[in-house]
């Protein structure tokens, strides 16, 4: 039996129970070329916020109906008559938030676990990692010295966007919701300084530690923390907007920056960026990642939940900060 | 006799009469290498409110009690021992809202007339003639067949913005006030098409007239005109931020650009510009408009009222829209 989440609705706010549909299905037999895959592990992503909005953005939305669309990991227990994939194969793909997948292959890997273990390719050999690594060296262009302002600085991006800055010479200072998470930043990921929103002023924050102000804001999070770092920016320095969380859940329009000017006036720039774009690039990333993580350079986390009836809960640890690192459901032993 | 405006005091919201001193001093005696120089044109521009602010932007703010900044074009009438200038010199440069000025002549440069009329040394071959050059072809890195959207649009800088794209080979959408001056921009300065925001729905316009969306908007105004443009960016656009002159006279904090996260949907970017930055550069840009403006390929206008006393209902113009092109303030014969 496959246990599966569906999209019952678009949520007006945050998610909610009634957002979902939880279901319980036989597993139907293979036809020629399919594969089924038991997933372990699924990823829960601030984009996928965004997929079940109505409209469409940079890719299509989840319709009502539909299996709720999610990076998983698992292991290949059955084939019929499949080129690429056998019984044993460990792979990394888009299952959905299902305990077992049914699918032709296409947009499935085979993933090593010598080199990296199964819950990584969801995070800094997965997309997260994709993101930061790109967001900060390509989009951000990065330079050795900058001086660099990450918000959301404890996620999955975040924390991997500031510890390739300190490996390439910058100075580099986190944003987080308390001080767990600042401890974190500041003694186990080598930030020089973190700044707590939640209990500290972030101006406060941003003066006492970005004196000079910053060459490059990485930011995940939008509304306030935006328009405080705008105010920090020096000459020529670059935005990258990666994502907006604080955003995503309001009902009203978001809160657009309204120190935009600062971009004007510093002749700054702000960019978006969509991970998509860099996929032929994954192997020179995950080539550099490897060697970081061999060099005792960079750290990974994954905040692990069980059990597929938690997800909506599991999923709304994303807004509420109620995890350090890379969010994952494991959903099979 | 000399008269001046001086600021009075920093204005909140549109200035007023008691934002400014108006004076009538003499003319002091030259020093060793000074100069006096008769002006005839003072340059009104929407950066103006800018530099009457308190807090320190691109450039010094202009102190209470200080001559406002303006630049001006004029003549020397009188030398006292100076290498670069003689009597009958035609100059322009920051000479400021008065009818003379003395100076030791740094920031002035000789005009010739020969090559463009003395009001075009504010206008087509000055600031705004450099800022609408270098924003469209450097910041925005115009490519021929991109889709380009103008704001103030019927303005110094929009105006050429416009023409430039043109030249370039764009299809070239403006915005801009009343019908007066969108019959201007498709008439006579060959934009494609023009969007009316006073009297027309800014995304039924865009709809209209840009339905497969923009490569760059140039924008002057900011404020709800941004957020529509922000809504119809194409992949890959570029956003330049060269002013928000629908902001300068808040008394709040600046509306910020709610739709921002079209950036990241279309990985576009927004970037600020200063001027001065390209000073080097100039001579390649007038060199450029003079051949266009002989070829018939680009006009410019400039919108010319008289008086000195009429400052600053002159300067309002700026922010009420009732002006077509460079707004220009004829200060002696």
């Amino acid at each position: 039996m496959n246990k599966q989440v569906l999209l019952a609705e678009h949520p007006s706010g945050l998610p909610t129970k009634s957002t979902w549909n939880y279901q319980t299905v036989e597993i139907p037999e293979l036809s020629d070329g399919e594969i089924l895959i038991k997933n372990y592990y699924i990823s829960l992503d601030p984009a996928m916020r965004g997929w079940i909005r109505e409209g469409k953005s940079y890719i299509e939305p989840v319709e009502v109906g539909a299996i709720m669309r999610a990076g998983t990991v698992g292991e290949v227990i059955k084939v019929n008559n499949h080129s690429k994939f056998k019984v044993g194969d460990f792979v990394c793909g888009w299952g959905g938030v299902q305990q077992y997948s049914v699918t032709n292959g296409k947009g499935f890997n085979i993933v090593d676990q010598t080199k990296a273990a199964l819950e990584c390719y969801l995070g800094i050999v997965g997309m997260p990692g994709m993101t930061a690594y790109f967001g900060i060296l390509k989009v951000a262009e990065l330079k050795k010295g900058d001086i660099v302002l990450v918000s959301g600085a404890a996620g999955a991006v975040g924390s991997l966007v500031g510890q390739i800055a300190k490996i390439k010479g910058c100075r580099v200072v986190g944003i987080a919701g308390g001080k767990t998470k600042c401890d974190y930043l500041t003694n186990e990921l080598g930030f020089d300084a973190a700044i707590d929103y939640k209990n500290d002023n972030i101006y406060s924050g941003l003066k006492a530690h970005c004196p000079k102000g910053i060459d490059v804001f990485f930011d995940n999070v939008g509304g306030s923390i935006l328009d405080g770092a705008l105010t920090k920016l020096r000459m020529n320095a670059r935005v990258v907007i990666c994502g907006a969380i604080s955003q995503y859940n309001t009902t009203t329009k978001p809160k657009g920056p309204s120190n935009y000017l600062s971009l004007l006036v510093n002749r700054a720039s702000m960019k978006g960026m969509v991970v998509f774009d860099y996929q032929e690039q994954y192997p020179d990333a995950i080539k550099d990642y490897m060697k970081w993580i061999q060099a005792g350079l960079i750290k990974s986390k994954e905040d692990i939940y069980e059990g597929i009836e938690n997800f909506n809960d599991t999923f709304l640890r994303l807004f509420s900060g109620d995890k350090i690192g890379k969010l994952i459901l494991k959903v099979n032993d």
